[in-house]
């Protein structure tokens, strides 16, 4: 990106009066409306120049970033061969939502959608030593997700730009110090894009791995749930978040559960009133699941909601998912209503640490039709079931570290970071020799940020019924300059000031449109320029231009001599460089 | 990328003793070897942060070029809806070269192998008016091509980094001068980058348009033959190129072709020795081939041979192959090795102009054993046939501009340029008002550099039997500093330059490792690094340190505190910038 004075009449900047009929978030309407994007496809964008810009610049300050905690830059195929998704097992795992292809020999090949798998090979092949650790690589490359539902313009698409690093540590205290480098990194990263985020607790999914965070911006365009405390700062995606809650007092309860006909109660609800009555959080709900195609139960509170990341941490599943209604009689033995986890052997048992200790409580008895009270989950289900995290927490509920109360709000994911550990090295053999000699697998750590997501995100944020308020650090050009009125001593005021600008590095949207001065302001607010200049004859007659920062009220007469340096200062306060 | 002092003993470049066995070509041997880059899969390559290195200088060159003449960065998608190829008509076209995949919804896509059809749509989409043109567009991106037979490291592979521009204007002479822009931002690019090159006239092939311009560096490792005249600068790929030869004496013939018997003679060699005797260039050489499905003839020179891409450009096909044997009886009436177009109806006949006013001829009379003798080719083919240029132009044949002789040389092409004019604007209806308020299709322009074919070019121009021997500007760091033995005050010493080169703006990776100076000296060769410090005792009690360039044999001794100017002012001479 050159620091020349860009004409705004030369320019391709196709502004709309209206956002699309399908756009719902701020994000996706602005950028279309202020011609930054254009869709090609479901999911699929074409990024215009102004976005471009904005996006070279968020590049720019990941690249610094990354550079400064002595990360390498690669940068890696989008096309990968389907043999090394087929040694970490993920070739599997991703199932409908990588896109796959075959070459003309009928190779089979798919599109990344990220790179763990050929990160890992190349450590394989080329490190041997501990001695040649710890590495930090990383790409800004592009990513293919075949996304179900892509929608919200930005926030879920099926190809987007990736900032992807690696970790490659000898053991797990190098890979502690490298996640929080990189943790490190990412708060700089995003704060110098002007999001105000949280860094919370999070589930790895199918990267695997033993902790992970992700750095989240709250906004209702999210599609994360965050249950953060604002007494002590715990925060959690609700994938993985706990809480405290009232303890239960329970009666005495049955030396054992004893079956009670209940025709044509299929609900938590219905049992719950009259004639049986039965309140929901007396009651256990049992849920079947195919977890890597195999079943397993999951047993929440009545009045609990399973959180099904949560099943699939305590799993260990790579793929999971609810059985189909077909799947659940034969194992069960009851249709879904009926069901219970009493004395069951037949699969893995998985059970709320809400029930812990519960007595008298009611439960399906795997019979149509037919309930069983008096159960003890002790005595009746923990014998042979595991007590794991399931529940869904609700704002409210006490946060699990102080005695504060949790607040749930929608967040954006814009970064996520994981400590991946040996997964990858150990199914993919990635060995180096330890100083005794020994080979020991690589310890790993994997850090994602979406590029366009920053955007989308500073949009979110950042946002006004007159259009996008970019922050000064990722605007596509910092400041624009106009003139109240075509007089040719405002327009030669107007270009000195531009040139001004453009030396003192600054980069600057000149707006030479043959328009009246209300269509450029309009524009200027639309586009989100934060410095504006404007030109009128009588500032100029005391030598002052009209000084506005996008997002205030107050316009200031400046000299016309101090525009650039002071527009200069402004950038250099508040991105922390010069010019990208 | 920023300018800190980067230390050998932390990064990953894994230099290999020996390259790869199938590595035939410089470029593809050096990159390997000195860690540049490693295969993924076939064409398909990972490259490493010393590549990346060097591909970010190259790509700045070209955006700031591109810049210059107004180009306004895009970033456009790989992944392309099947229905926007299919409305150029190159959906049929572009053939098994194409990646086609389907998404979960089982809707078609290909990968972008270019982009004339996305561009052009947003362009209809959005341009309305004469008075939004010109523009140029460009794009730095990745491309994907499913070569049938990937090779040469670099140069020939199955995903690739392109600058694509594209322009567009109201009318021709728009084009001429968008073109002239563009043609004169390549010669700036290439020469920046350190290519010697040529600009030839080109064959346009399944892009379209009239008129191509390939940029060409003369290498043993190309795949393209150039025709160039030493005296006049006349350069053409042989897909295009014409030449003079001398002029034939023909006997008188006779008054039509006679028949005879040629039993088993199926070659022109076989026909130009006894008992028939006729030589080669009395011969017709008639030759099948089918274009977009339909058969057509060739003519050519018994001696001469026949260019695909001129029969290509002759007729008009979007898609050309050589019929199948098993086709050409049903049309011809005979096999391969007695066809004839003499008075041939059934499809059309193209015949070279060297055949052009020549009689007493010699060619098969479509009856297998047979030919015809006393043929006149004005008379017997051109009544129905059309001239066209199709042969191949071979050394030492006159030039046609000029009374020189032609080279014939290999060479690569590093950059293509095109004049679309009207081809995707109609086919895609992209039309704008002209100044009379008439609608009028957009007139375009498209011109593609490759980034990797950049930095695979100047390898194979530049580099020793000790390795790569960068151009400055393109180096992945311009200085290297290393130290003879490892006593504290040369190391303090080497410390102290690198500080002061990265401080002036000069990228330098200093060679820290535990390693014998004869080991570093050998890597900074086979990494071709441009301006080597070496820190010796001799030299440091002089308070000087060695320089050296590579390349030359020349060792110098500079006073410490001038190195980091020196090389400072050596960058800013032969970069014509600062860093990148």
């Amino acid at each position: 990106m050159t620091t020349t004075v860009a004409r705004f009449s030369q320019l391709f900047i196709p502004t709309l009066k209206e956002a699309p009929a399908d756009a719902q978030v701020a994000s996706h309407k602005l950028l279309v409306r202020a011609g930054f994007i254009r869709q090609l496809g479901a999911g699929i964008y074409d990024y215009l120049p102004l976005a471009k810009r904005a996006l070279t610049k968020i590049e720019a300050i990941v690249r610094e970033e990354m550079d400064a905690i002595g990360g390498q830059e690669f940068f890696l195929p989008a096309l990968h061969p389907a043999e090394i998704w087929k040694e970490s097992g993920r070739w599997e795992v991703m199932g409908d939502n990588m896109f796959r292809l075959r070459d003309r020999k009928n190779g089979e090949y798919c599109l990344g959608m990220t790179h763990e798998e050929i990160f890992t090979a190349i450590a394989r092949d080329e490190l041997r030593s501990y001695r040649q650790l710890p590495q930090v690589w990383y790409q800004i490359q592009t990513k293919f997700r075949d996304e179900p539902r892509p929608k919200s313009g930005l926030l879920r698409v099926r190809q987007f730009t990736m900032k992807d690093a690696y970790s490659f540590d000898v053991d797990q205290a190098g890979l502690d110090k490298s996640y929080e480098d990189e943790r490190r990194a990412y708060e700089k990263i995003f704060t110098r894009c002007g999001l105000d985020f949280v860094a919370v607790q999070a589930h790895s999914g199918a990267m695997g791995g033993s902790a992970s965070q992700e750095f989240m911006v709250r906004t209702e365009a999210g599609e994360d749930l965050v249950a953060a405390c604002p007494k002590c700062r715990y925060a959690a995606n609700t994938e993985t978040a706990t809480s405290r809650i009232a303890a239960e007092q329970d009666g005495p309860g049955l030396p054992s559960p004893e079956k009670f006909a209940t025709p044509g109660v299929v609900t938590i609800e219905a049992l719950s009133q009259p004639p049986h009555g039965v309140p929901a959080r007396r009651q256990l709900k049992t849920l079947v699941y195919m977890a890597d195609e195999k079943p397993i139960l999951a047993v929440v509170r009545g009045d609990h909601e399973l959180n099904e990341a949560k099943l699939q941490t305590a799993s260990g599943a790579q793929l999971l998912r609810p059985a189909h209604p077909e799947e659940i009689p034969p194992l069960m033995g009851a249709r879904a209503g009926s069901l219970g986890a009493v004395a069951f052997a037949k699969a893995p048992v998985f059970v709320d640490p809400a029930l812990a200790g519960r007595k008298d409580m009611v439960t399906g008895a795997n019979e149509d039709g037919f309930h069983l009270r008096g159960v003890d989950v002790e005595r009746d289900l923990l014998r042979h079931g595991k007590v794991a995290e399931l529940r869904t927490v609700k704002a409210g509920e006490g946060c699990p570290r102080c005695d504060g109360t949790l607040d749930v709000f929608k967040a954006l994911e814009v970064g996520h970071i994981f400590k991946l550990g040996t997964k990858y090295s150990v199914s993919m053999k990635a060995n180096v020799l330890k100083a005794d000699g020994s080979e020991t697998p690589i310890v790993m750590g994997s850090y994602g940020i979406g590029v366009e997501r920053i955007m989308a995100a500073a949009i979110e944020l950042h946002h006004d019924q007159d259009g996008i308020v970019w922050p000064l650090a990722i605007a596509p050009y910092r400041a624009t300059v106009l003139t109240l009125g075509k007089e040719p001593e405002l327009v030669q005021a107007a270009e000195e000031i531009c040139a001004a600008l453009a030396k003192a590095g600054v980069d600057v949207l000149y707006d030479d449109r043959d328009e009246r001065a209300g269509v450029k302001f309009k524009d200027a607010d639309l586009l989100g320029i934060p410095i504006r200049i404007a030109v009128g004859k009588r500032g100029l007659a005391e030598g002052k231009a009209e000084w506005k920062r996008r997002g205030t009220k107050d316009v200031e007469l400046v000299p016309l001599a101090e525009v650039a340096a002071r527009a200069a200062a402004l950038v250099a306060r508040e991105t922390g460089v010069g010019q990208a």
